[in-house]
């Protein structure tokens, strides 16, 4: 008898099989039982009736893990069934459920601290883990699109002895008696690596020390990081990240039509996305969308980003927009300036800011400058700076928050809700 | 004129074709000069033969980007080259080289000292980056098979509350005010999503705080780790092994061909793996092989790793061997016991152990008594228990180290040698 998974049955109507997984309900009628098994294709039904298999289904609690055999069968119009003749039980579950996670459990509303109090359970729940089978299928098609481009994937280290910029928001570590960091972000060691490989990639965590405590932020998140040598501005970076989207998201929708359903999500279909400078960003919020600015903002706030984008939406039919010609003060120093501005930009993705970006510079003296101009002193980034000193071609790249971007295509209220074990101000278990 | 990479030339003799990269080596003639541009795909000779081109070639210093156009030439049996007529020059290398990185260079015989600290430049040498173009490949290969077989990838946190062997090596971080580690292992998260998706594999970074300086440790390094539900025994995850090694070689031989020729390696071709009892090792190691065990050890030492392998080759024919059976005291509390034994294995390459595996306790009972009669605290991985309250499947996965696994295939005197930005007891930069 062949083991087969639940998404398979309709195939084997009037044969005999087995399915292996969770206990997800249990209905005892008596004489018939009927028991959801749970497994990573989906759901199917097992009906028991004759005796000797219900006194083992009897022994069957929610999210047991069970394996159970019998022939297919299908009534009209409904889906396959399993007519069980033997049900092993493989392991019990002893205790009582602390939240409810059958397919018709209304999880959304659960408060997010008995989803996350409840992670190894709660993840069991078919609409939960749909998003982390998305989120599986982005970062399969960052990879795959990448390397169809002659991208190198790099892995970078997480422990390192400076911030990329400048110090703030780091998380200490005691490294053999040493101070140390945990990396904000792989950018120094992806520019080093366009020397090296002229095209790189890396998905990897990244840490942020910050008190945020918002729907859009988590202390350690997933980043999809590109860098690439030989561009002309960060124009040449967009063009490629259009296409990049264009692949993600045509292959989470292949990949992952029930997931989306389940959200009743709609991946975006475009065939360019629309750039706006920042300052005509800003005019325009002001002028037409009715945004005040916070006195002290240069750049925009979640609001302003969730006004324009309700705008483009509106006017453009644009799910994305990129933001660009930031001013050089608002981006680190190792941005690309052009007078006061820099070759700098942001993608918005439904009122929310999921990729930074841009061009680098790559001459040696204008990166010391920069660094000085900020206060900060070339000494503490010699080994950065090594690369520059011996040849670098003109480069930019772009960082992704594959949170985020998981967040904004499933609607999701918070960004912790699309990570499997988040860590936030208060968080550091499970 | 169409931009190519360099190991397409031969296609273009005869055509006008433009080449960027970085001037790996200048040769002055006086009335011809050569500059060899390495690119992503390899290197090529640029032939300067015109005056106004001279000028502008001699502008080009060692490792500048530079964007070199021309015609394609080739010369019956020698490599196509490019005449050129116009040499733009990106970003000059400004400074002497602290060390010699040209093709021909004897990168071999440099201190891994300053092959480290010189490590953006040391990294450009050809057969120096071909050891992440295979460590790409593997991982690449790594995933592909996994996402074949059914496994879901899965991104686990690298901060967490406790060790999952119990605190030994532990780095420490400050996590706003409260105590908190880095991962040694997703070993815990992995087993939880067991429930939840089945199968499923990481690619991500562990760490070792181990005050051990040798050619097999760094303390951070990459793990490759999968794991598996409604398994028979650790007899499943090893057939699942054989499968996975195959198909990585494979792909590292079909993709890495030149990568591997730089280094004379050879990937091991085989149909099934030996298998070895740990006591059966030992007997052999020093019945017939001269071993002699330090008084405190019961595991093997990297000696009788060497020596077992080496036996191995000779008789078997054999790079690769598992050895099974290990006693449960030197295994973890969640290694699933057979008596005194346990259902683990190691896997050696070429003398190294690059993989630990196993199958793991799935009864909630069993993993506190395993815990208890080590003296840990249940109360301390509820987090962990979590998932075994609520019925767990008999699972089992493994971890390959994936710079061992580089190491090993290219016989590289040092694992530090198979990682982009080594961490070790004395190194935290560059």
């Amino acid at each position: 008898m062949s083991t087969i998974q639940s998404h398979q049955l309709q195939q084997h109507v009037g044969h005999k099989i087995t399915v292996q997984g969770h206990a997800q309900s249990v209905r005892d009628l008596g004489n018939l039982m009927f028991i959801t098994v749970r497994d990573n294709g989906g759901c199917v039904q097992a009906v028991v009736s004759e005796k000797s298999v219900l006194e083992a289904a009897r022994a069957v609690s929610t999210e047991a893990a069970i394996i159970v055999s019998g022939s297919v069968t299908q009534m009209a119009g409904k889906p396959a069934e399993i007519q069980a003749e033997t049900i092993e039980v493989l392991s019990a579950s002893g205790f009582a459920l602390p939240v409810e996670i059958s397919k018709e459990a209304k999880m959304d509303s659960l408060s997010i601290s008995a989803m996350l109090d409840y992670r190894p359970l709660t993840l069991r729940n078919p609409k939960v883990r749909a998003i982390f089978k998305i989120q599986a299928a982005i970062c399969q098609a960052f990879s795959e699109f990448l390397i169809g481009e002659n991208f190198v994937e790099i892995h970078s280290p997480k422990i390192v002895s400076t911030g990329t910029e400048g110090g703030a928001n780091l998380f200490k570590l005691d490294y053999f008696g040493k101070e140390a960091f945990l990396a904000q972000s792989p950018q120094f060691y992806k520019q080093m690596m366009v020397g090296v490989f002229e095209r790189v990639f890396e998905v990897g965590p990244v840490y942020r020390a910050e008190q945020h405590d918002t729907t859009r932020h988590v202390n350690e998140y997933i980043s999809l990081d590109l860098e690439m040598g030989f561009i002309h501005s960060e124009q040449d970076v967009i063009a490629l990240q259009v296409r990049l989207m264009k692949h993600i998201f045509a292959r989470v929708k292949e990949r992952c039509a029930s997931e989306l359903a389940m959200y009743g999500a709609k991946v975006p279909e475009f065939d360019t996305i629309p750039q706006l400078r920042l300052a005509e960003a800003q005019a325009l919020l002001t002028r037409e969308l009715g945004w005040k600015p916070a006195s002290d903002t240069v750049d925009l706030d979640p609001e302003a980003e969730r006004l324009l984008c309700e705008h483009f939406a509106a006017t453009e039919g644009t799910d994305l927009l990129y933001l660009t010609h930031y001013p050089h003060a608002v981006r680190p120093f190792y941005a690309m300036p052009e007078g006061t501005s820099s070759h700098s930009f942001d993608l918005l993705f439904r009122g929310l800011e999921v990729t930074t970006g841009g061009q680098r510079i790559h001459q040696n003296s204008e990166l010391i400058a920069s660094m000085e101009a900020r206060g900060l002193n070339p000494e503490k980034f010699d080994d950065y700076l090594q690369c520059f000193r011996y040849g670098m071609p003109p480069h930019g790249g772009l960082a992704i928050g594959l949170e985020r971007l998981v967040k904004q295509l499933l609607g999701l209220s918070s960004v912790k809700l699309a990570v499997l074990f988040p860590r936030d101000l208060n968080r550091l278990t499970p």
